[in-house]
């Protein structure tokens, strides 16, 4: 098939330190690629792939340090897109919204991932406007704030299978990965860590915003010696660093709509306790790959148990249900669909 | 002739408080409607007009308090602008760039008002892109930084004839109207006043963003005794102030691409002492309704002469080049030409 691949510029693909959507599209694109499609990338041109690759803007965005506008470049990325339509028997984007006014007009098959939370109060008005424009979700829940919107399919992120390894022999240590922010609920980590008096590790981007939440409510609590904090880590060393602890610590106390990091852990064989919120009750199953809880009495329990799960089988979730290739066949599904409606 | 005017929705058109283009939209829209044209109106639903309203989304985005997300709205109202385009003559927008990959594939006559500054650097690999689409400028000193784009006509903003009235004996003061900001250099103004012996009065709106500026900067000189610092005016106020007022000085240090305070401050009478930057040295004739200058003791000699303007010429002036309606018959030969091209 030829697939065109619409990808935000914020980050190259993939990008170089932290950014989700970039890192799925350019694991999205290389499968397809892989399985012989004629895929076209449209990226920034600091991008890396084995696509076609449309270089709309030579830097990504986000770390440019002449601050471009990003919404002069999409809007260029838009037009080069639609330019070049006809060419494609598919257009998958990752953008957002921006596009919908074109899709409407574009005679191809286009389908949008959509990658955000969608509980924000106009998102609702925008998707009722734009009812009939094929969305995709990452996960069931992410869809519950927009039920009526036109919901093609969910299908999870997916890693490349060997990106990370098994560790069946972890160390003794619980791992805390993501950013430094009130919903990623650090503050919960550390207080199951301490009751269970396991050792974490807790390895946090802090985001100029979340600045001051980390100096007031985090910082105070890192002093506890069996609390480590090791900053931001970077792709090469996640295999160790959540291979090698006990369990993914996951306390989330907002709506995640994927929570990659998640399948991350399972890639290395290491279980995650996360609470029952947003894409997790999908994504984990409940004893198997680790454990869904609802309080920190649950939470400290799970940890405690965390033992009981066979790391192999956790290795064997992720590589059933969260392989690049498993995520880019469910997407094959849509575009076929898409282009030959039943 | 069908015509569509497609407003910015952070204002109503007329703002309510501050907003220059939802302003100058609103009073061509107007006399527009007064000339008998057939016009529709794409703005948010707390304007007022006597065209056909769309209300987009029900209340100006700036001051709502719900702080609702701008492009949300804005690819709504683009959305549905083009459904209905082909119910138009001609469509004229005033939202910057977000429409220009739709306007690429509408067989309607579409052209752009382009409101800003346009010496930002993403602006050039923008235009250059999108080099076919027929913009207006506000002043022919806008298009400076853009030369090479598709610029159809220069039109200078209009006021309605009878918004301010005449004052041909004003009161003993200098008049400052505008922003907080460092490129609007009340310091200077001051400055002058100071320097001519004459009482100073300024009317000014601090942004947020100009807070310590203003506190810094602006602040310490505001103890002199012939200087007064009456924060921002209404609408209602602006003729007793400016019309009072001996001059307005508008010291700017930054190239304004109209400075629509200028033609308000003609139009009572007032006449303008003005820095030569963006649009000044072609709204104001030299001498006749003002001064244009280059430096503080141009603009000092200046100020010491105004009373050899005649302020019935300022009047008059404004009369032949900056009624809404002049700016409506100027506008009206653009869409003529894009209509029906020689």
């Amino acid at each position: 098939m030829k697939i065109a691949q619409v990808s935000p510029l914020f980050e190259s693909v993939p990008p170089k330190a932290y950014g989700g959507t970039e890192r799925v599209v350019s694991y999205l694109t290389e499968a397809l690629v892989a399985m012989g499609h004629d895929v076209t990338l449209y990226a920034s041109g600091d991008s890396v792939t084995g696509a076609r690759l449309v270089p709309v803007v030579e830097h990504s965005l986000r770390l440019d340090p002449r601050q471009p506008d990003w919404l002069t470049w999409h809007t260029i990325m838009l037009d080069r897109v639609f330019e070049s339509a006809p060419s494609f028997d598919v257009i998958h984007f990752h953008v957002d919204f921006l596009h919908f006014p074109m899709v409407r007009r574009c005679k191809r098959p286009c389908v949008t991932t959509l990658h955000g939370r969608l509980d924000l109060p106009d998102l609702a008005p925008l998707f009722r406007h734009f009812c009939e424009q094929p969305v995709v979700s990452i996960s069931d829940s992410q869809r519950e704030p927009l039920p009526w919107a036109h919901w093609c399919a969910t299908v999870h992120h997916g890693l490349p299978t060997d990106l990370y390894r098994l560790n069946p022999e972890p160390g003794r240590y619980f791992a805390f990965v993501g950013r430094v922010s009130p919903e990623k609920r650090i503050d919960r980590a550390i207080e199951i860590a301490i009751a269970c008096d396991m050792p974490l590790r807790i390895a946090a981007k802090i985001d100029p915003a979340d600045r001051l939440y980390f100096d007031r409510q985090i910082k105070p609590l890192l002093g506890h010696p069996l609390v480590r904090f090791v900053g931001e880590i970077g792709e090469s060393e996640k295999n160790e660093f959540i291979g090698g602890a006990r369990a993914l610590l996951f306390p989330i106390d907002w709506p995640e709509p994927f929570g990659l990091v998640m399948i991350e852990a399972l890639a290395c064989g290491t279980p995650v306790i996360s609470y029952s919120c947003g894409s997790a009750p999908e994504v984990l199953e409940h004893g198997i790959t680790g454990f869904v809880v609802h309080d920190q009495q649950q939470a400290i329990a799970a940890a405690r148990e965390i033992d009981r799960i066979d790391r192999r089988g956790c290795r064997q979730a992720f590589e059933r249900r969260f392989t690049a290739e498993t995520m880019a066949a469910r997407y094959l599904e849509v575009y076929r669909e898409l282009v030959d409606p039943h």
